[in-house]
């Protein structure tokens, strides 16, 4: 898994550097960007990766957690992929920054909307 | 695990914001504090805590990669424990900020230090 032929840190990447990190569609365009990652403190497990996209630069942008296995990191576009639908992220649960209120209301309502087991029991 | 009745995300936290969590040893001495996460692009996974400490004031402080299995998180002390002595803490591999070239010899070199299996397979 990890390429031992890397210089600088194989597959780790900072936490503060994650900001960025494009997020493509099957077919390689490019639907946005990380913005941040949400972690359990505990298992230190990323469970959401915050999503940016829409608007023009930077404005109008919405920010929309993806559950984490919705992700794939792609080591050769150097970013995540998604098997998502462009409109599907539209209409997406969205984030109101880091001050958002997190309830596990929410998270539940996340985690169906993508269709995938659920963090918050 | 997930405390339902809290408001605020549960015990999830923004990699933005992790900088600044404590870390405490078994007596509950505050050690430093948790500057970055280093995470495992594919699979989310937090694989170190780059831990500062020592010096006054920020100047003099060094940075030092933990793995994070060393780490617990102490949900009363709202940060990480780790049964580590101050000694061994300040003879351990450091790390020069983000701009430092990780090499997989550097992991192994920080996994065997702190004695844990190594991500650098």
């Amino acid at each position: 898994m990890t390429d031992l032929t890397t210089p600088t840190g194989g597959n780790l990447i900072a936490a503060e550097r994650i900001n960025g990190t494009n997020v493509y569609n099957l077919r390689g365009e490019k639907l946005g960007h990380v913005e941040d990652i949400m972690i359990d403190k505990a298992t230190g497990k990323a469970i959401y990766a915050v999503m940016s996209f829409g608007g023009f630069l930077g404005i109008g942008e919405k920010q929309h957690p993806l559950p984490w296995s919705t992700l794939k990191y792609d080591q050769r576009q150097g970013g995540y992929v998604v098997d998502l639908d462009r409109k599907l992220l539209e209409a997406a649960p969205t984030y109101e920054g880091k001050d958002f209120a997190w309830t596990p209301d929410y998270g539940r309502q996340v985690d169906k909307y993508y269709n995938v087991p659920t963090y918050w029991l």
